[in-house]
């Protein structure tokens, strides 16, 4: 056998072994629904080769990643045009991952990757509130005539959870039902201090890239103008530390938009911090 | 009111009217069925605008665009999500062109789009061959799992105007399977002077823009290095030109991995060039 | 005939009846007096096509791109290379406007454009204010010895509704002649409250697109670092919506340097928001 | 004085003392008439720098560039946005070189940097024969009103050398009336031995860019696909050698439209290799 | 544990099991000695991630990737900074290979990384010859002082297997010194025939793939124009199959010049057509 | 000789005239230690292009480049590949511009070019501040077991003018033991009017460019996202202007990264209003 040594070709800082780790990190290269702009399906490998960019040290938590005992599980793969059957596989291997007492930490693909996962998430705890990280509401019934979409996907959580336990973050974009929704049950936060009420919940946290202005994360499906610098997005993050976080994902890189690499090493830096609040 | 004078914007050196006009050019922005580098919806409405970057006459067939009586009747608007229902679309529209006696000359969106179009026809004409310019056999039965492929597109229409009657050129990418079915019922040509054999036929002329070398067409969905040079194609363009074509369609161009703008106007000027074959 | 249906090419959420429309939207697709990164020529045509990727609710204003009935009249056809016939057209065109009482929205091109449309309006209009978003003063007498320069509009406009009666927002960048002209005459705001000042005047809004910063705008001609935010700009329209504003343009996009598609999208959202302050 | 050693930042190669020079390099950085994708303005400077990337020795000619002895001037300095001054500098300096018994090499620019060029040498030399690479003709009488027009310098060109001194190789991109023009006057060439008939000519060598294919030179204003392989055009540099050049030109780069580098790179080979036939 | 399914992240249609495998591939992400445009450190993994979207099945040799026994080893985790220690890891790796009865299919990263793997090959081999395509010599005896440089790398193989046993093909870049030993030494090939004079010998294959032109390849540190198509290639290729192919290398992809993704694809085919020559 | 007038070709208001100036600006294309994305080589030159897009005149300082005596005395010609003899090059120089009374203004290449400027100068001066604004510590002892290297050049320094002698701004990536280190020696500045303390100091300013957001300056070898805004760096520099300010650098443009210009055009105007603070 060859001696090597070998270049790790896994998320960087991660726990080799399954069983002892806390979190798993499962990529789920899944666009099947996106319209516009897509390629998400490329970001998990391309995130997980710019992770080995980054130092393992995080000045502004002043934690190490390695602190955080998480393992790489790998990307799913998904029988490529077949929606339905790719949302079960995600639902039955979230389902193992809270079944063996770890948490999810999925990194996408398109959005509508958090549904099985919630639904999964929801068998073994109750009182879920799910924080959305999001430039759009993503709460329509339906798009495109077609319910199983990325941009309905937190109407269908909302089934799950109750819309009064979704807290939306930095959305700047929808049609009017979609925000007349927000008002009726007041999702909307707008200062980090608020999600100190959630601190008795069992908290899923989901981050859609385009949170983020499009001068930094131009590689996204749908970039809208007003977001979030990524100081601004780390400030919000402070104040989840403090939470109970039964589970993340991060979704919605689009690495073909994104010729100059800033996009994905975004990306990477946005997972390890949010992987430092767990 | 406002007068102007504006700018034109349907497709060069087309006919205005509707009536008089003996093709009719119709943009099919779809691509619904593509699973790796999407996009070819947005193609049709950028060939329109590069197509002003070119001149009306071309020097290697001596003849003008304006010669060609065509009318752009403008880009289907499809239910976007819904494959079926978009096919349906296509044929329908197709249908009336032959109706009204005219040709069809279509601007993908992705291969899928033929079929209907070969569909719509079959009602009007028998002995139809199909000329297919490729880098790909398109020869599946079914991709992943799904019937309505564009990876599949020609065994559909081989089902329709029979394998014999397909003749593939350019063709250098597939699985095994297919090559065999090319090699049973002979398809494969490999020279511009076998196209002479269809004279009496009634022929339909479908170009998948990646024929092309990527050298020359990195703007598109699946690049297979090995192409035709623009020379090589034009090559067999001119063989066309004492052939009875009854419709043509032109696909699979994806604006988005177009950097330079190059692969959009050479697709304008295949367009142009085939036109002055009909 | 062919049923279609067929895409809608003019701007979103336009009214296609110009008769009753209340603003009249104008390409001016014209760049001949930029001599550093031209193309702004391109602009109108794409971002009509990415204003299809926008919704037309805007939650910033609460109001939906129905409310305000424009209509898009296209973009004129100007005789390429003739600077001064180029304006004459831009002129007539937008007294034509005016004539039927209607509003202008121009779209560029160049920022020269905006001086025919103060000529044309100005006959129709006394007491105009001209509120002035760019990065650069724009009020040289000449430009590299020719007096109808993009660099010099500001100068000339100046000379038709008086330099007390510009207003400028975001300038960073000029010589020292032009930043003295700027405190003689008090042109520059600092504050969106500053606005209120217009109350009883008519407002002419015109934007230059490098106002924002070139990380979200780097599809422009002249990009100077140092610009607004796109919230920081919203900042600025709210306190625009109280105003009488009789006319609006938008300027300057170079799609040639936006590989991203990021700086097209920005500018269709600004035209959108700016729209709905009318 | 600091010792360094510093950079040289002529063209590589070059003879530093233009008393002992024999050939002249000139930067012609003017693009003033260019209506489509300009930019060329930026070209000469740039393939100074790429100059740097290449080996001196060329094995298609087995010479080595240090034995051609040519002076690299630096570019002109055009009043921007003069067409008419700016022509008046290149026809004077380029004068001022035969003047001094030496031969000029321009880098352009855009094409109409040529005119000049020949007007001035045309006072030196007579019977000259301009051999002319080129996808487009460049023999309209005027573009867009304007006779001072790139698209227009072949036509001027052929007023003072006599149309019939006009040899055209490459061309395929143009108007009825200009390649009837061509044939009238039997400019076109289509093979490389064609050129020994020019033996006992003065002859003046004009490289438009664009004669290569757009897959190789992407960054030019208005990329024709069906150009030369490199090494098509090598091959006709090739019969170039034996014939008495009395000066030439390169243009037509635009950069801004390069972004891999190579359509730079191959600009200052084609000069490499250009400078070696001299 | 998870069930999956997972995606496999090696090289497409690699044989899992190393015990079993007749070639062994070896990722060399090295690139600590090119000067000019660096990056081809990180082509393995992308080559590995672009191995995906081909087809198993090659219609040119009408073989199948399945039936070439190869295992995908990972990439060697280098001492970046290091240059010997680096060149130390891959011979002992090498040697490794051939201790165990199987042959090297190596993926570089820069030249340089083919002259351990001859150093190891040699300790197995006596009579070897070294196949080279490249646009460049790579023959000097030091570049910029340094003798371990990827531009000498032909010249230490040269030491160890004979200069008159290289065999170097589509050069046409380098130094009068090094055309002076290619032609001493007759190491320049013209035609694909004439590789049937290496019947009797080892034969070790090596790849720079800037020996395609960089119309097609882009993505390579030193482009130069006048390189092979794709086409041109494959037939040299087609003579190798009947050699007694040892071992082979494929180096040079730089993927951040490959903007459209072209270059890494093309990367990915010529790979897959050499390791069925094996 | 030729009379031009001839494009200058150094940096935009310099002083032709070297013994005249207070400032000489130098070159340093040098990047021989950089792993991750290099390419800083390049910068100078192409900064030195870029120069001339900007107005002389700065607005946020009221005063004109030409205010400021500096020469530009071009690129030094390193001898590629050796870092010692490199080093040694710049120290001998910035040595000799001390010598004659005058001030070091360098532009990188890399970091580590800092390094021997600082050597040179303490030799002429004490009581050395050094302004580091950078987004990394570069506090490491060695990287890749390389002293000499760009991430350790702050280490270095800090032996030459004392670890407390560093004020460190926008730092916001590096080991845990750097950030031990910076708070050992309290290096790190949190707002600009800290800055007042180093009044008596003489100070050397170095600005490592991405210390700016990605999102305005993706051109550098290791973005870190959450940097400043430019608004953000010139209220820094508004606070330096009062200080004894003995020499500085701008480093870390990385040119092949800069698809739009917009990097290296932000680099030019660092420069312009650093130029300004002396």
């Amino acid at each position: 056998m060859l001696k090597g040594p070998f270049l790790d070709r896994n998320w960087m800082g991660q726990n080799e072994d399954y069983a002892s780790s806390d979190v798993v990190m499962l990529g789920m290269p899944f666009d099947g629904t996106v319209s516009y702009r897509s390629g998400s399906r490329f970001a998990p490998e391309l995130i997980r080769l710019a992770s080995w960019g980054m130092e393992t040290y995080s000045p502004s938590s002043g934690k190490d990643l390695k602190e955080v005992s998480f393992h790489d599980a790998g990307d799913l793969d998904f029988p490529l045009g077949n929606t339905y059957k790719s949302l079960d596989l995600i639902r039955e291997n979230v389902e193992q991952i809270y079944a063996e007492k770890k948490r999810f930490f999925g990194i996408g693909g398109e959005h509508l990757v958090t549904l099985p996962a919630i639904q999964a998430i929801s068998k073994f705890y109750k009182d879920i509130s799910v924080v959305h990280f999001d430039a759009h509401t993503d709460l329509r019934k339906e798009y495109l005539g077609e319910e199983m979409s990325h941009a309905a996907v937190m109407y269908h959580i909302g089934g799950i959870v109750g819309f009064e336990n979704i807290k939306q973050i930095g959305i700047r974009s929808g049609m009017k039902e979609e925000f007349n929704l927000m008002k009726k049950y007041n999702t909307k936060l707008d200062f980090p201090e608020q999600l100190i009420k959630l601190t008795n919940k069992n908290v899923f946290v989901t981050v859609d890239l385009d949170v983020l202005d499009p001068s930094l994360m131009p590689g996204t499906g749908t970039p809208e103008a007003g977001g979030f610098t990524f100081n601004e997005l780390m400030n919000w993050f402070k104040e989840l530390r403090g939470l109970n976080i039964i589970g993340a994902d991060v979704v919605e890189l689009s690495p073909h938009y994104d010729s100059s690499g800033v996009s994905t090493a975004v990306a990477a830096k946005v997972i390890r911090e949010l992987l430092m609040c767990m």
